[in-house]
């Protein structure tokens, strides 16, 4: 998945930047707003890592990080801005952020690594123009960013990132430094309903089999509950919370802890078709929350299977 | 949690089952029906331990348990019926359940141990009116059927079980041999809703920190989103989805997999009173999709920390 390489990996939690570090990766960002009580953590990550990356949007975060400075080397702090996402991040328009970028830049024993915008309002786009709109108002939200950061002698990388920016790129994204998507590893259903991709190219699936025959609800029963496929798909789906691959007549109707009632779409089922022990496929709505479910994920390609991965959140 | 007793519980995964196995437990309910594909696994902890019991619904299930006859002791088998739950079960109406029942009782190498329903149509209720009447109906279904059984020369245990009917039982539910809640342990805000027991009996929290503050959103970022609580709650409190304790006047809002977005119920957020590293202490929706999401649960008792507990799905 990384092609050899043990460098340049993003992580959202301590758990995973740890799981990759005891396995010979050591340049890895964690991308999230540093949490105060896991400062000496960071720290004893980036003491020990060739390359150990932080991210803040507030200067309470900055003055944490000064209070515990590094016995070698630097701090490597990303500025979070939001530029219209609206989760983690100082707005972009605020002069907070220059401001804060400035005291980056100047504080002893940190570095400002760069600019980091998470788009991840492209989740709320449908097809490939809208997603594109996003795409560009994020990376020149950024670059105008940078521009005011060289305009008061700072250089530094930036960054953009999300599933479907990076899946439909738009040319200016070019003259950013560095983009992260996560989900495109594997894609899901719901990324080929964004427009990042067709339901062909997704790569995870989840096996069920038939546990249960309802004749009189007109129902099956399968063993695949959310605790196997998270809640995610919930009412965005006309075939309910997932795609049951090969089978466009059924719908996952509901689930609960560990079975999922699956409908036909029209008309009576024909239990024939489907004895207890049939295995049903399921191409996920959500691959990220379908991935934390599991101890082991298995990647398709083409139909086939090629490959399984071992999620890394660290339980 | 059980008294020092390591006998009569009640898993609905083979994890579960081999992870208390592991640790001494001898007397297990798999209360799941069987699945097709784990039949082997099923016989080796049922030829392992002192008691492992099965459950069905289906005659292709007791087909299944009857091609692997143990090589110690018989089958255990408990008869699954619907009783208006409208999940797992044969329908307690239909003739087929009486057969099905027989011809469990008749089979070689196999044993009827009892009749098992569970009331899950309880967790639609709301106050203890509601729920008895839903304790009331499946518990005179279930009885009705021990007497056909018994017209029949067949005697066995009975059973129902959910968390609700079992924390606001009816009269008749001590004609019963066993009931089977399991959320009760902690209980959770659901549960309260419902009438199961007020907030003040929920003994799990949750605990998080505030990592962002979003003036141009009037939002708090906290550091607790799906993958810490599950997505159980959405759309279902004015608190969002859950509630911070002693923060009656903030609402979670939404998550993503690791974010919570919190705003005041009304007016503007007084950020002096929420500093970035404030702890704040939640009480889940459902306990049992957050517990899937932790690999240690805290257990409160009257606002104070009495004890921990590892989730044993086995992963």
């Amino acid at each position: 998945m990384t092609a050899g390489s043990r460098r340049c990996i993003v992580v959202s939690t301590l758990a995973e930047a740890c799981f990759y570090a005891d396995h010979g990766y050591d340049d890895i960002l964690y991308a999230y707003s540093v949490p105060f009580d896991k400062v000496e953590q960071c720290a004893v990550l980036a003491e020990r890592l060739s390359l150990f990356q932080v991210l803040l949007d507030h200067r309470d975060a900055l003055d944490q990080l000064r209070k515990r400075p590094l016995t070698r080397g630097l701090w490597h702090v990303w500025l979070k801005l939001d530029c219209a996402n609206g989760r983690a991040g100082v707005l972009h328009s605020e002069p907070e952020a220059l401001r804060l970028a400035q005291a980056i830049f100047e504080s002893e024993g940190v570095e400002l690594t760069g600019v980091y915008a998470h788009c991840g309002n492209t989740y709320s786009c449908k097809g490939v123009e809208q997603i594109h709109s996003v795409a560009q108002e994020t990376t020149t939200l950024v670059l105008q960013f940078m521009e005011k950061l060289k305009a008061v002698g700072i250089t530094c990388k930036s960054s953009i990132g999300s599933t479907p920016s990076c899946s439909q790129p738009i040319s200016d994204m070019a003259k950013l430094s560095e983009v992260h998507p996560g989900n495109y590893v594997f894609y899901d259903v719901q990324q080929s309903v964004i427009g990042s991709c067709s339901l062909e190219d997704v790569a995870v699936r989840v096996l069920s089999r038939v546990i249960g025959h309802c004749p009189h609800r007109n129902q099956l029963l399968i063993d695949c509950g959310w605790t196997a496929l998270s809640l995610d798909g919930a009412g965005k789906l006309p075939t309910g919370f997932a795609v049951i691959e090969g089978h466009p007549e059924l719908r996952l109707l509901s689930m609960t802890q560990e079975h999922g009632r699956v409908e036909p779409l029209l008309g009576q089922l024909d239990y024939s078709q489907y004895p207890l022990g049939t295995l049903l496929t399921i191409i996920p709505y959500h691959a990220c929350a379908t991935a934390m479910m599991h101890p082991v994920y298995y990647i398709h390609s083409a139909g086939r299977l090629v490959g399984k991965w071992i999620p890394t959140r660290g339980w």
